[in-house]
């Protein structure tokens, strides 16, 4: 049922940079899906060379014919392995449509991870489309009952932790705590959290606040972890206006109540901003103010901008899965090769497994 | 179960203002709870007069003792009644604590409206006190499951309505469609759409994108109107970037994600301001900037400004609710008694009856 039928074509293999390797800090590359997103293969491309200029060891999963001409152009031909992947997967095709697409440069990116032939895997490809094909050809990990998607929020000074934004839209309340744990160990790798704070997201600061899943949720998170898994610092509940207070690390949430938070806030923060900018250009006067501000406006549309974060992380599976925003160019993919690899070096699945507990499978890592 | 035994304290009703009067335009006056809402009792007492001086009938609900001086203060002692309610919720107190309190201020309230005595409450106190209140003190509509509340979303040129917006966590897919049918009346009557657009929130375009409850919802929608209800326009999903897009008029969800999403809302569009603020201020040059955009910029602030919307309109009662924001000042209190009266003058609550359809014990609108 899972066998990776594109295994053959998989082209680079028996290059010795290609062989598993474990020791030193990310020397198994990180695999990028070349042909996935709206800029692809393009920006793609010039993403992963720039990652690979900071340093961090990266291939590219997609046609031959295609990704050569542009790392050529980007003279990065001999810098960076092509493994080949016939399909691809259209932005617009769901979750249904690529799930047995076994020679889709995604397939491959993740059937290297399986086969520890690549650290993590990089994608812009559409999240449903990705995160089937992940979910496929990458084993869950010991212990988990559904990987979740975990998103990053720009709250400072460190990043607040959004999960489930998307992956699975009708979890049971026992998922909710699993996602506290995935989400803690990424606070811990990512950002050197030692004791991430989490909190639920729901209508309510009482605990008897919200939906029976988010009711429930909360009463298994005020307790004892579940299978001997490690303590979770819960907080309490959070609301739809704390999102951005950075109030807690991790904040854990059903996959449709997520991903519909996750897009108004997105939502939010553009429809604000293009107001501002036509206040501020809107009459001869206001343009000469925005003249004096430039710099300052600069930086915050910087801070603000999606791109800057890298993008969701799948978590709960044998290898981790970056999936950069659709319409992520350059700089996008390279921000997203730099949490992969982070991630990687940080050997956050390792981590997901500790916490989770020893008591349901957990003893065994990974297949050798 | 439902009596009111605060009846005997309703002091203003021998008043000839206070009689049932449905001739002439809103004739029947607004009932405000005086004492509901962060800046109660002097802030609503302060609406309520601007209100009054807009030519809006309006009463209070509340203490004497304290309202008359506040009244006296605003010079509209002869203008305007006073029902004496001796009891008040406070802003802390949730649903349970609020059930059972006859003599509350917004228990009072509703009781006017019930008796034909008020033609619509507005309140600025807790949303989950006044939904239980209102849901105990007024009778559902003939054919509504569960009454909801309708927020207003600053879109342009007309206003996005979105509900539910919190008042049922966990509603049945069946709901969603009446939610539809009380969000097209408030659109029809509120704004003079003729014909509303209505969305499904999820997250995804296709159908059969979202939770259980989205996906069945969205079959329900796309069929027949049941009960010999009104045919509603469903254009399809919307997501959480489309809030303020202004795509269509009514946007219905279930009131978990609806609260969730409009707290997320409200928080991003301050976080921005907030940001853009301090980006404005942040250096001499960039204050000297922001001095030649002082107009633009204030208007931006207006139109962003919750208070200029009135408040969220609790529907599917025998009379309509008008929840103005808890920390609202005179200026969102009155909006709110506008927002009331407009919506009692446009005879909301008739429009809903028609439009659930006569199949559902629709054929009488109120009892005598």
């Amino acid at each position: 049922m899972r066998g990776i039928s594109g295994g053959e074509k998989l082209g680079g293999m028996r290059d010795p940079v290609m062989q598993p390797q474990r020791d030193g800090p990310q020397r198994v590359p990180i695999a990028v899906d070349a042909m996935g997103g709206d800029h692809a293969p393009d920006e793609i491309v010039a993403g992963a060379v720039l990652a690979a200029r900071e340093g961090i060891s990266v291939l590219l999963t997609g046609r031959p014919g295609v990704l050569r001409p542009l790392l050529a152009r980007n003279g990065a031909l001999a810098d960076i392995k092509i493994v080949p992947a016939e399909d691809s997967i259209a932005m617009h095709e769901g979750a249904l449509a690529s799930w047995r697409r076994p020679r889709s440069s995604i397939a491959v990116a993740c059937q290297l991870v399986r086969r520890g032939l690549a650290a993590a895997v990089v994608s812009a490809g559409s999240t449903g489309g990705v995160v089937s094909t992940a979910r496929l050809r990458l084993r869950p990990l010991p212990g988990t009952l559904r990987p979740a998607l975990a998103v990053v929020l720009p709250t400072r000074p460190e990043p607040t932790l959004l999960l489930d934004a998307g992956a699975i839209a009708d979890p049971k309340p026992e998922m909710l705590i699993q996602f506290a744990q995935l989400g803690v160990a990424y606070a811990q790798t990512g950002y050197g959290i030692e004791e991430p704070r989490v909190g639920l997201l729901t209508i309510g600061a009482e605990p008897a606040k919200g939906n029976k899943l988010a009711r429930r949720a909360h009463e298994l998170l005020d307790g004892e972890p579940p299978h001997g898994g490690l303590p979770i610092s819960f907080v309490g509940n959070v609301e739809g206006g704390d999102l951005l207070a950075g109030k807690v690390d991790v904040i854990v949430t059903d996959g449709f109540t997520g991903n519909v938070a996750l897009k108004t806030l997105e939502g939010a923060v553009s429809y604000a901003t293009q107001q501002f900018r036509e206040t501020l250009t809107g009459s001869r006067t206001a343009r000469a103010g925005a003249l004096l501000q430039r710099r300052g406006l600069r930086e915050l549309a910087e801070r603000m901008d999606t791109e800057t974060y890298g993008g969701a992380a799948l978590l709960g599976l044998e290898g981790t899965v970056v999936i950069a925003h659709g319409a992520a160019k350059a700089r996008g993919v390279a921000a997203a090769c730099a949490l992969a690899a982070n991630l990687a070096r940080g050997q956050i699945t390792e981590k997901i497994t500790e916490r989770l507990g020893p008591q349901r499978g957990g003893h065994f890592l990974r297949r050798p």
